[in-house]
């Protein structure tokens, strides 16, 4: 049956030192080789856009498994087993992995999961019972120990991760306050995700609104964005203040990174600042899917999405990513299944 | 009898902004005032040159109680009680407080601990068994989660906390390396302070230097500096690594802070960022000073200072501690009781 498959691919091509551009991705299509003993063939039904996916393409740095040039391009996607020679999986199966960006994916399984629907869109798996919303919980929960009594701060606040990390902190009782890029980002936070307020890090009185939104300063600030914001909510920390450090986005695109001016706050606060990786923290994940599970079942977090359609506009999804243009969960989709 | 004493003061006469420097004391010379019922006189010993203090002399921080232009200049001390009319305090009982930088100190008694001298020679309870010792070891225990596998970096090495946390750090097992300015120092550290190690922040290649001391990484940073040492630091430190933040002296004498550019390695790494006060940790207090008065008694840690003679010499050791002229604690002796 393969050989008359056809699986197209978007190929790693060149290295990232400053901004991502379309020059760093090139399509190419080839035929799908037979299975072997052992192995399943994915349909890839939709990718998942993560700014980690990034630092893969940067020479020299150990996060992942650096990409080669030439790489199919990694990503988590979502797929179909359409064909199985692996025990584990059989055609008509939803699964998650690291399937790439590609029409088809040949598998030996590891690493892959089989995903039972829940009653929710195969999609939610990319997002609140997925690596987002583990991340969101697991930096609020674990790493901030947030309360109820605490006033959270979430940059980034519309994207997949800070869109149920407000659920979450809401739902625990806390005041929640977002940090988005422009008005229709900051209004959308506050009407769809249920931020009690919302502040446009483009305002060039970005520390006054800051004040304005947290009269009793901040005490957890879930920092997703780094720079200029991550200063400025530093400025706002109370005593004993936790900061889950999740991501830098801001930074990445970056050749020199902001130079962190407000370090004495972490020092005059005595404040905890801990860096966080989700993969770092797989203990913590089965409380975290019964918890996100209740939290969309009870309709207190809802699957927030911008899908792009087709393979073959993924390279632009990826780069819209860092200009901030999703809101939710930036996906992908490959096949229409 | 006060009537006959005169008591000489150095008065803080204008809000620090930049680098402290003479010109911000003023010497006054008044008399003794009788005491009243509930207050005792104490005769000033020792003065304790801290670099917070000079927190309190900015305008507008909020650290400690900030100093108002023509008060006495605070500082911790210690000193003998020569007349009491305090139901607690007796005639040649030594006593530390925050006496201030004058030659007599009346106190109502509030704040201030009698001290038991232990077979230890009074200044230690400014040095080993007080707030610097203390500091070290909280750092190390209480914040940092110090192994004896872990690889240990202490900057200010020779500072009065440094020099203790080499001392502990050592006595758990832990490869201790150093970060001082110059070779005298690097020198003392290594053949006094019993570092494994010790690296000069002056040194152009120090992050070479850094990374020859450190070949397995750094696990724990105890850092007493900031600015770019802590930033090379940073860059050197294991996955799961944690920093106390104890002090950031290179930076409290810049109108603008060093912008700290290795924030990722915080994300990349999972580090824990702590900072910390001491008044924060009390109840750390009883553990650590039993744990300190052994460390004493085995000859594991000495008491090192550095001893300026006269108070008008206590504005120029305050300004040479930012310039890291002391070795151990630094101490102005008031009087030679």
């Amino acid at each position: 049956m393969n050989s008359t498959l056809v699986n197209t691919c978007i190929r790693f091509v060149r290295p990232v030192t400053g901004p991502v551009t379309a020059g760093h991705f090139e399509r190419t299509r080839e035929a799908v080789p037979e299975l072997a003993d052992g192995q399943m063939l994915v349909r890839v039904a939709h990718l998942s856009m993560d700014p980690s996916q990034r630092r893969q393409m940067m020479p020299g740095v150990v996060y992942a498994e650096p990409l080669q040039v030439g790489d199919v391009m990694v990503g988590r996607a979502l797929g179909r087993v359409v064909e199985s020679r692996h025990g584990g999986f059989a055609p008509g199966d939803w699964v998650r992995g690291k399937f790439g960006w590609q029409t088809y994916c040949i598998s030996d399984g590891r690493y892959v999961e089989r995903i039972e629907l829940d009653g929710f869109g195969p999609t939610a798996y990319l997002g609140v019972p997925g690596n987002p919303g583990i991340t969101a919980w697991v930096g609020l929960h674990t790493i901030a120990g947030v309360k109820s009594s605490d006033t959270v701060v979430i940059s980034a606040a519309c994207g997949a991760v800070g869109s149920v990390g407000a659920a979450i902190a809401r739902d625990i009782g806390c005041r929640v306050v977002g940090i988005a890029g422009g008005e229709r980002k900051c209004a959308f936070a506050v009407e769809r995700l249920g931020y009690d307020a919302c502040v446009d890090h483009c305002d060039p009185r970005l520390a006054e609104r800051l004040a304005e939104a947290t009269p009793d300063g901040v005490d957890v600030n879930f920092e997703n964005v780094g720079g200029e914001v991550f200063d400025q909510v530093l400025a706002r920390m109370n005593d004993h203040g936790r900061v889950a450090l999740c991501g830098l986005i801001s930074q990445y695109n970056l050749a020199q990174p902001h130079g962190l001016r407000n370090v004495a706050e972490i020092l005059n606060h005595n404040l905890r600042v801990q860096g966080f990786r989700l993969a770092n923290y797989a203990a913590q994940r089965p409380a975290a899917l019964i918890d996100l599970k209740r939290l969309l079942s009870e309709g207190a977090v809802t699957q927030e999405e911008t899908v792009v359609d087709g393979l073959e506009r993924a390279p632009e999804a990826f780069i819209d990513l860092f200009r901030g243009v999703n809101v939710g969960k930036m996906l992908v989709r490959v096949a229409a299944d």
